[in-house]
Order: structure tokens, then sequence, then C-alpha cells
């Protein structure tokens, strides 16, 4: 249906998503000079998608999100992305990247929150109809590491909602994503995200050959 | 399951809702002054759902929200309404008045706006699980009339994006609510609101001995 790519990044906390993806944006920028490259976040995105995120990143003082208001704000977000944003972007043949989408939604809300799988998935797919990834890079890395990655830059950043949950918690979420990329192989590739930056950097360079012809 | 009694209104632009909703919350207290009554409107309500309302009532520039991501914001903003204001409220045993619930998302989203009636319904339900309204009363008004009464008040009342939209779509929503009624009888009371405001109070009191046990 579409001319473009779609390319999205999952993980748990401190994995290294946003380095990764400025370092794959910056490499495709240079390898496809004509090429458009769309970058993005989930939640977020256009204007009105970026205010739903501000609700659910920014604690509401006095009255949490239940589990269900936030299944159907991730999923709202999601729909306003991607009739304005992704498809369009696809249609004019854009490689759009963004930073985590549906399945971080059936993880976090899914695993974790103890919402079924079937309400999950049917709400994400009333959301975003037919704009799904061609290809989603996990980055896997075990939660003490990727909350010890996080405290070191606790300075420069703010916590968010998600930064205060327990280890337990990040321990469910790696596993709903490798269950994930177990139940999805050919679209979801999971790559170490342990290692350094630039080893990191090359093996998704390496997925994107082995599994895209954009480069 | 509740002790308390949940009570919804529902009609289109000028019908005099917020009046009538005045009048009989006056009317509840002076009557049953030892029993709680809540007031509160959808969407909104709790903070967070406030926040959800603020996104759907003030438009994002340059960035209209596309009909799937209103209909999940008007349900995230009954999930969040329903789990923390109006089921803990009927559990205490108070009367809860609300001003638009979900038959205004069917009717907006589904008549108006063009969504299949089954996806909209079970979104609804999901969002509102087992909190359902005993009783919604239905103020009945022709468009034209309840259009002249919104633009008399223009001067006081800030218009919302729903008041800018054309007459068929006020025509549209009004058949959408009668047909409702005729779908939930038992539920949906219709109250001819092109009377005076006085009349139709008395007509509201009158409905409520009729079919609730609360006065």
């Amino acid at each position: 249906m579409s001319k473009g790519c779609f390319i999205t990044f999952e993980g748990g906390e401190g994995c290294g998503k946003s380095t990764q993806i400025r370092l794959l944006t910056e490499a495709l920028k240079t390898r496809l000079p004509s090429r458009e490259i769309l970058l993005s976040r989930s939640p977020g995105g256009p204007p009105a998608a970026e205010r739903i995120r501000s609700i659910l990143k920014e604690p509401t003082p006095g009255d949490d999100l239940v589990p269900r208001a936030e299944l159907l704000l991730f999923a709202a977000s999601h729909a306003q992305m991607c009739e304005r944003l992704i498809r369009p972007a696809l249609e004019r043949g854009a490689i759009v990247l963004i930073d985590r989408f549906t399945d971080s939604t059936e993880v976090y809300q899914g695993c974790a929150r103890g919402l079924a799988p079937d309400v999950i998935r049917y709400v994400d797919s009333l959301a975003c109809g037919s704009v799904q990834p061609d290809l989603t890079l996990l980055l896997d890395i075990a939660p003490e590491a990727g909350l010890a990655r996080t405290r070191t830059r606790a300075g420069q950043n703010e916590q968010d909602r998600f930064d205060t949950e327990k280890l337990s918690f990040h321990q469910a979420v790696r596993s709903g994503f490798l269950s994930l990329a177990e139940t999805h192989p050919q679209r979801i590739a999971v790559i170490d995200a342990s290692a350094d930056l630039e080893v990191v950097h090359q093996r998704i360079l390496e997925v994107i050959r082995e599994r895209l012809d954009i480069l």
C-alpha cells in the first residue's frame, strides 16, 4: 500500500532507545540524502497527541490514571499520530522512525497493569487501522543494567511517572517484550542493548540491511 | 449492586441541560437534606478527566482531532470518571447527576462523525464496565430553537468546538438521541425541552417520581 518504511523502537527503561534512534537517523540521512526521514515518539507526535502525552507523563495531583483510562489515552494518541503523521509520511515515501508504539501499550498496560491482551489489541487496532510497523527494533537489556543507566543520567533528565515503578515491574516489562518478539519474529528483531552504543548501532544497521530494502 | 442512584442528562445544544441540572440539584437538596447529591459533567469530572476534557473542547491549532482519537478520549474520560467518581459515590449511597455521558458519545461520534455503533459501544463499555445510569433525562428540542438560545447567551459563554458545527449536524444529533430513546425506553425518558424552564423542571420531577424511588 505505502511506498515508505515504518520502523519502531521498543524496550525498557535505560535500554538506549533515544541514543540509538539519533544514531540511526544520522546514518540514514548520510546514506540516503534525498530521502525524507521522519522521527517522532509515542505517546505524542502531532500537537494534539503531545497534549495527550502530557496527561500520561505528568501525574495529576490526587488523581492517578486508572489502567483503562491510561490504555484509552495511549490509543487516542496513536490514532492521532497514525492519521496525521505516519500515514501521510508513508504515502510521501518517507522513512518513519517512532520511539515506542503499540508494543509498548501491549506490554506496559497488559503484562504490567493486568489488562487483558485481547482488549488491548482491539483498542490498538481500532486506533491504528492498517498502519503497522515494517520493522520493530527491540533493544533488550536486563532491568538492573537499564535502571542503573537511568540513575546515572537522573541529574539531567526529569524522572517521569513510569521511572518510579519497582524493579519487578521492569522485569515483567522485559518478559512481555521478549514474549511479543517470539510471537512476531518476522516483524520484531531483538537487539542486545547491553553492548557499547557503537556496537548496538552497527547491529541495528545490519538488521535493517537484512530485513528491509532501504540501505 | 449499588445503594446510590445515577441520573444522566442528555440533549443537543441549547436544550437547557445546565439550567435543569441546577434546578434539579436544588430541589433534591431541599427535599433530601441528608442525602449526598453529586454533580459532575462529561467529559470531565475528576481532575485527570478535566485535563482530557480540555483537549476535546479547546482545539489544538493546526491539528484537529481525528474521529477515532476523539472517541478514545471521551472513553478515557469516562473510564476515569466511573472509577474515581461515580462508582465510589454510588457505593456511599449518593445521588449522582452527570451532564452528558455515553449516550452523547454514541450520538456525536456515531450518527454525526460516522463511526460504527458497535465500535463505539465496545469502547464505552470497556471504559464504564458495570457503571450504567439508572435514568437518563433526554431534553429534546428542535435544533433551530436550541441554537437560537445558544446565540442569545453567546456574550456570556465562550463557544466551544461543537457549537460551530452546522445545522444538519445538530439535526443528526437530535435524531440520534431520539433513536437511542426508542432503543432504551426503560432507561431514557424524553422530556420536551421547548417549554418554559419551570414546566420542564416539574416534568423532570414527575419522571423521577414515576421511575425511581428516591423522592
